[in-house]
């Protein structure tokens, strides 16, 4: 895992996927009490950042491979970015998902061209057996949601653009917050930025109850979260960071942070308020962090990843009733 | 009112205005029947395009003019278009606002620095007479919000944005839909794509019941609407079409377009679901038309430009509730 394959990625990704635009507003500079600059990868094709990773680990591919097709198991951002980039590249794609996952999920991945295989997990069935069965019997390729390089080097073309875009507007040192599950793209961004900006350090930021990266950090080894589901940013419930991924966030990572849920809820009334951004909870958390922890983070600028707008309607129009009017309304 | 304008405005808004995003989906262009590009210029600074309108006209101002201060009337998007580049000029800016406007906007428009003085608009208050008493006593320069030849060549370059855009993906050849209100960001893109991107045609897209520059292109000449309100899509009710926009629509526009309120709650639910962006109604109307009146527009491909991201959150959320559902959710 290195930088090459983070500049080989983004050649293989230009073109394909979405340089997204680093926001900002007065009015959120003056919650968080410093400089907030928001790259905005909700707007990246399949509305996250899991574009990348899909696009760049289907564009390593043999033709050969890639011809015979490539297997994920996901029922969220992941599926989409692998379903989405294997569809282009004209490769079969099976998605192993739950069979009580939402139907219009269900529904979605089909859309985007892949074979969804349901499997039954209330009812004991193993998806590792599953998949496992049809990836053998089919030689599709395994594409993991983090411990994966290709998928790493992927997510780490977000970070590329980062630092050209803080050169962009003056910032040369800052922290970059970023939402964080298993960690591929905070340890990809956090290469890439080692290379290209090295006064911009990476941190990561989860919910509370899923701060396995934080408390891994501080422990320096790895440490499990003890609940397995339970917070409402369900893009970002890992059970513990990944035997990749944490050996690059322990090395170049500043300390982790945490927030609850409802300041991920407050985040995301801010970003609809300020920038026009649709954000998901787990996308929000780093620009909660970026606002809210204002003592835990130094400097006059901060910049947050704002990963995914993949978000339930009834979830949104909650968090708008609950939490839209307290920040002021139009503006920016 | 020419390219060298628009040009011109383009230069001095380079590193101050977001080059805003060209989006796509393929759930829109299924819905659609053919390839949706849409201009998000709801991410521009203020949530609208009329912080380039803004930018343009304060930057064309001489020392003395600016050290004076500008005015204009707006409870909307100009006020805060206007009000914002004032302030990155250190220019003082008088906002005259109806006393019963959202007092939320109010207190936005006065963060962003602005004075907001306040007439009484159902007293019967002229809000002319009270603001030119102030503009001729301090030497202020009116900002309008459309009939403006710099505010009409800031919003151009929007349009040299799209040209550049869509020769990037590839699009030599479609129909550019504008939300249309007094018609300058219309008139602006139109005179841009005649320069730069000629196989580009502008259509307005309108709200029903305020379809006035439609029925004028038809006409021939400048006809009213019948009432002065009565659509949620507030941002783009004006009377009739700017005195020095028409003419440059009836030369270059095509025929108009038109959707009903409804219709432009469904293209906000589907730039929700499929986009990630937030968009206010009068700011999607333009999108609502590229999806919903196919049979009216010619070419494998149509660029929308969605215009307006500042929504009230209670109706945000009533819009999600009545068409969140109907597009599938996720995916993109």
């Amino acid at each position: 895992m290195n930088i090459e394959m983070i500049r080989a990625a983004a050649a293989r990704l230009t073109g394909h996927a979405r340089r997204t635009p680093l926001l900002s507003s007065p009015f959120l500079d003056e919650i968080a009490g410093r400089r907030v600059w928001v790259k905005a990868e909700s707007l990246q094709h399949t509305g996250s950042f899991k574009f990348r990773g899909g696009w760049s680990a289907l564009s390593a591919l043999g033709d050969e491979a890639r011809r015979r097709g490539v297997i994920a198991y996901s029922s969220g951002n992941h599926a989409q970015g692998v379903a989405a980039a294997a569809r282009e590249h004209g490769a079969p794609a099976v998605i192993v998902m739950p069979q009580d996952a939402p139907a219009v999920k269900i529904a979605n991945t089909r859309a985007l061209g892949a074979e969804v295989v349901l499997y039954d997990r209330v009812g004991g069935d193993s998806r590792e057996a599953i998949g496992g069965a049809i990836a053998a019997e089919r030689e599709l390729t395994l594409i993991k949601p983090y411990d994966e390089p290709q998928v790493i080097a992927g997510q780490g073309t977000a970070g590329l653009e980062i630092a050209a875009q803080a050169a962009e507007v003056g910032v040369r040192r800052a922290d970059v917050l970023v939402c964080c599950g298993g960690g591929g793209l905070s340890a990809g961004i956090a290469l890439a930025l080692e290379a290209e900006a090295p006064e911009l350090r990476v941190r990561t930021a989860e919910p509370e109850g899923f701060d396995d990266t934080a408390r891994s950090l501080r422990a320096g080894r790895m440490v499990a979260n003890e609940a397995p589901s339970g917070s409402l940013c369900d893009a970002i419930l890992t059970p513990e960071p990944g035997a990749l991924t944490f050996p690059i966030l322990r090395r170049l990572a500043g300390p982790g942070l945490c927030v609850s849920d409802d300041e991920a809820l407050r985040a995301m009334a801010l970003a609809f308020a300020r920038l026009g951004l649709v954000l998901e909870p787990g996308g929000a958390v780093a620009l909660a962090a970026a606002l809210l922890r204002r003592d835990e983070i130094e400097g006059d600028d901060v910049i947050a990843v704002a990963t995914g707008a993949n978000v339930d309607p009834a979830l949104y129009a909650r968090m708008l009733h609950t939490h839209g009017q307290s920040p002021a309304r139009t503006g920016h």
